[in-house]
């Protein structure tokens, strides 16, 4: 998702830092739904929709796994552009040409202007774009994984996990609204704060937040217990993104997450599970972060470190009760041989069907 | 020392990156010197000098601890700027009224006018003022930490150790040549670095560098062997500044120094060691690099990690041949009451005497 705040919304040049401000996200999205029965005119199809989402962005990287999960690749094409933007749109630079192949699009605005002419907010990734008319139908990141799950169910592959059980529900949506606000949201918020007392007090709380996940993570091997959720879908991606950004970019440094044993452990192991790794590309994560937020860091330059590489060391996690994939369930297939990421970017190594 | 670079010689505003550009360091410097003969008109002599020395600075924190471990607090005053400046100089905030009490300066650069009316370079720490004449006799760092220990031997304490031993002298200088180049300026070369190319190769300059220091310190207690040298006092400052500032701040991130079994000990040894850490302010350092590089930190918040207390966890160096203080030497006394660091910005905690 970007561009990350109100800024975004208006046409002059902007900034993600305000003085003596706290950041503030833009959190109104286009909650058009695609849904088994259409009722937003939108009905769950195959090979209608395309997703865009950049790998580089953490609330895109959600629906990468989350799709990967629950076997959409088929259905559900992807588009992804590039991990830079500009102050109006992310673009499809990685692309032949430096156009969406589907789309025929150079930049995602277009998508959003074939649906609203004079849209006036951030152009943000993930977005689910109807190919026939090329216009964008939801950037709604929270309801897209949700609907993913439980709407998009009679394409799911064969042995998909149930990432959102209906006896979960209303714990997982709690556990999701505070990590959202406290945790997902919240290495933003202490990177953007406009001042010391505001960055203060965002640390504190994102801090605090982090040691209440290190405490549940001591008991459980995912966050609900012996089987992947929806809510492990939400914390992986800022986990994974927290040494190489999160700690130097954003001053969110109490502690590297290697010295935090179940979080460190816990990301080690989803980072080896076939559809949460497999989406991982560092450095487009790194490149977003540290070219577009010019405003933090001027010079642009895009650390070397850290090593990243002990994401592939073994992880203690086996030692709580499991079942991954819960009842009937199987992991994924490796990802389309399209969509390996480059492992040069990643330690690792997989190979593409 | 600081202004850090070049544009620290014109008046104009500048910046410490230059677009494209790797960190050229100003290594001129007033090279008279303190001598037992008087050779340059500066004899050595109890009470006549004053040693300023920013706590913040790393090229000033090795005279403190110098003078420490030599016991030249009764002869040789110092005065403290404040951890921040501005273009200008370094001044004197911390002291009441905002007033070195004695040269009775607010600027440091009224020592280096006293003595060169047009100066124009930086004004940088250290640098020892003759306190009759309030001029600055020499800012050249190098040489002043080598002359506390061979020129000011009448005024060191009983049980000074002997911090540049003759038959050591040719391999210490190569090693604090190297050092100064590679380790010492080099995380400056990293974090000042104008783009992408230059950063990456002065990245791996250093790293290459601190391999090479972890494995030097694999089988010996201190760099030249079981007793402290000037080659540690060199080297200290930058280490205990590594993971504060210069992994994130200088993006000298490949690991933090805690991951790294031999200099992490290393550096928990000397900074347990009377004389080393008791010179360390964690928080003035901060403030100092966060706030100073406005052009690569422009919130100029300052980070409230990393949790340094491990510092004060135990060691494992003392499995290796230990002579710390040298034939007949001994620990120093504890600081001097008027100069213990503040508890709340270093988790040490010393009694002056």
């Amino acid at each position: 998702m970007t561009t990350e705040d109100r800024t975004a919304e208006h046409s002059t040049e902007g900034s993600y830092v305000h003085k003596g401000k706290p950041f503030d996200r833009d959190m109104n999205y286009i909650d058009d739904r695609i849904t088994r029965d259409g009722r937003d005119g939108w009905p769950v199809e195959a090979g209608r929709y395309r997703l865009i989402a950049a790998r580089a962005c953490p609330w895109a990287n959600r629906t990468l796994i989350s799709r990967r999960l629950l076997g959409l690749e088929e259905a559900l094409s992807v588009g992804m552009p590039g991990p830079t933007h500009d102050r109006r749109s992310w673009t499809f630079d990685l692309d032949e040409g430096g156009v969406d192949p589907v789309l025929g699009y150079e930049r995602l605005q277009q998508a959003y202007f074939a649906r609203f002419p004079d849209y006036p907010r951030g152009i943000t990734v993930p977005a689910v774009v109807d190919v026939p008319t090329r216009a964008v139908v939801t950037n709604d990141f929270q309801r897209i994984t949700l609907d993913f799950a439980t709407e998009w169910t009679a394409l799911h592959r064969e042995g998909a996990p149930d990432l959102y059980p209906q006896s979960q529900r209303e714990e997982i949506d709690a556990l999701n609204t505070w990590m959202l606000h406290r945790v997902n949201n919240g290495v933003y918020k202490v990177g953007f704060a406009g001042g010391q007392e505001v960055y203060e007090k965002e640390y504190r709380e994102l801090w605090a937040a982090l040691d209440e996940l290190e405490e549940r993570l001591a008991d459980r091997r995912y966050l609900m217990g012996p089987s992947l959720t929806e809510a492990d879908v939400r914390l992986f991606p800022t986990l994974i993104r927290f040494d190489p950004v999160y700690f130097g970019h954003f001053k969110a440094n109490r502690q590297p997450l290697v010295t935090m044993p179940n979080l460190w452990n816990y990301t080690k192991d989803l980072f080896q599970t076939p559809g949460f790794g497999d989406t991982v590309d560092l450095q487009q994560i790194k490149e977003h972060y540290y070219i577009v937020h010019e405003d933090i860091n001027p010079t642009q330059v895009v650390p070397l470190g850290p090593d990243m590489s002990g994401l592939l060391e073994a992880h203690d996690r086996d030692r709580f009760p499991t079942d991954t994939w819960g009842v009937g369930g199987t992991a994924p297939e490796p990802p389309l041989a399209a969509e390996v990421v480059d492992p040069a970017h990643t330690p690792l190594h997989v190979t593409g069907r």
